[in-house]
């Protein structure tokens, strides 16, 4: 079987080229016992992958130059050699970049009854509708009345953390670019406010819209907005850091003064817990619960969600760099192959 | 009565000079109902302090120009208009720098069968060894095995954390100025290790100090300390984040460039909890087992302090500015009077 693939051909400088990437042709190996066959169905496009492409120490190891780029993806489970998996059903696994792939089916997890289109496990009921749940609810612990900012707040994971910040009683406040995305925050997702934060006074905007100061900022970009977020932040705030998208591109040193010792002198004067995660610590303790919460707050309406597809695996380099750039509108996925006829 | 006070003359740039203080006689008002006229005995001097000569924003107002310079006492009742304070009692109390005050009687606390010297309740088992006690075991947590580094390391609340943290099963490395106090800190505070933060070689000598990585850096100082510990910190590493001393004399921004974004990029990768606190938000919770707990240590000697004792309030701005420049060894304290007879 022969997989299409986009691999790493070079470390990004700044900002990713097309011609970071390479889209290549392989032959997979045969099966062994205990692996499965995959055909990808849809992939999943994150910011964190920026971080993948460079060397820098980080919580993961660096995707190889001419390796095939990660990411998790659902698939078509076609030949088995597991008898845990058989052919027809629907996994999740992380495959990365490719049409086709062979994994362990140990790797993969196995969609029973999706309450939803397949999409959504890469989204709202996967990894970035998760890390919402978990990062808000372990970290970031809003109370009722309380006000909770997040930025990127479109995006699949700061859309979530809204929502279920109003589900547990809180305010919640989005910051998105630009007024249609503003809109949407509102209408389609039920922010109490939004702020555009391209906007000229965005900091005295943001500033308007919570009166009574921040209790929780659930940190996806850094830069200019997390520069208006924390003189607002209450003390005893909590700052979950999920994301800097902001800074994934910077290419050296950022310009001076250093702001550190200001940081931790507001750190010490206001309390502050600043906490940095992923996802995957919380997944033992909590990923049950994730799933039967957020499946019954996306099937009962109380949550919504927002998709934004590509179709072709060759478009994936172009769909990520819009990622970068905040182009898109929604859980952005790669339509690699039709889905099986339900 | 008269009391004779130091109080705060004009707002430091920088260092505080003598001239920032001006020393003056005033007439103490009678007392009415509900008032102690308390003799001070001892008062606390503390890094704290140089932050309300300031009137930036910060967890506590300033003190106001002309206003008595705070901190805690302890003192006798020299006269009393409550029935709950006796002549003679000894209380401690948040009067500040002055040799007599009147305070409600409400607002001192008595002392009962004082287990160790009464300076050792401004140091030990007063607000410093609580600020080392909730701050390690309710923010650092530090497990039997882990290794927590604290700077200042012969301070009160540096040398109780260290201390703390041997009896928690944890590993103690202590910073400190000079081979003295480092000494010290092995010979007499029974610390794993000790690195002189005035070595040129002291960013790699904390590095060999430290073979499995730093899981808690108790945050007193900020500064070159803080740049050269932060790269050593484990996955899950916590930061309380107690005082700041490095910066507490910093008269503009700090040289760029910004470290801001590299400071929060370690906060996600490395997963870190930083957590600023005043001691005071876990005085309802923990203070009873702090005074039981410390007490017990005290008493059967696996607690060890030092104390560092300047005679006469006239004296305190000069011991004060020495405190700020780390020339002093141990708890400091002003005998302001002398001690009843026992």
């Amino acid at each position: 079987m022969r997989s299409t693939q986009v691999r790493l051909a070079r470390r990004p400088v700044g900002e990713p080229q097309d011609s970071d990437f390479e889209i290549a042709e392989a032959e997979l190996p045969e099966l062994e016992d205990g692996q499965v066959l995959l055909r990808v169905i849809h992939l999943s496009l994150d910011p964190y992958m920026r971080g993948r492409m460079s060397d820098a120490k980080s919580y993961a190891e660096p995707v190889g130059i001419g390796e095939v780029m990660v990411g998790e993806t659902v698939c078509e489970v076609i030949d088995s050699r597991d008898e845990s998996r058989a052919v027809g059903d629907i996994v999740t696994a992380y495959v990365g970049w490719q049409t086709h792939a062979v994994a362990p089916a140990a790797m993969t997890r196995k969609l029973v009854d999706p309450v939803a289109g397949l999409s959504t496990y890469l989204g709202v009921l996967g990894m970035p509708g998760f890390t919402a749940y978990a990062g808000l609810l372990q970290i970031g612990r809003p109370q009722p009345g309380e006000t909770v900012v997040v930025a990127a707040a479109t995006g699949p994971v700061g859309s979530a953390v809204g929502q279920i910040a109003k589900i547990h009683g809180a305010r919640a406040v989005g910051v998105a670019g630009g007024p249609q995305k503003c809109r949407a925050l509102i209408e389609e997702f039920g922010f109490d406010a939004a702020i555009d934060h391209r906007a000229p006074d965005f900091a005295e905007q943001l500033a308007a819209a919570v009166p009574d100061g921040i209790d929780v900022y659930f940190e996806n970009v850094g830069g200019h907005v997390a520069d208006a977020v924390y003189p607002l932040l209450n003390k005893f705030a909590r700052v979950p850091v999920c994301g800097l998208i902001a800074n994934y591109n910077a290419t050296g040193p950022a310009e001076g003064p250093d702001r550190v010792p200001e940081f931790l002198r507001r750190v010490l004067t206001m309390s502050l817990t600043v906490r940095g995660f992923i996802q995957d610590e919380f997944v033992r303790a909590h990923y049950k619960d994730f799933l039967r919460d957020m499946s019954g707050w996306v099937a009962d309406g109380s949550v919504h969600y927002r998709e934004d597809f590509v179709d072709g695996i060759e478009n994936a380099p172009a769909a990520f760099r819009g990622l970068l750039r905040g182009t898109n509108f929604g859980k952005l996925i790669v339509n690699v192959s039709e889905p099986p006829a339900a």
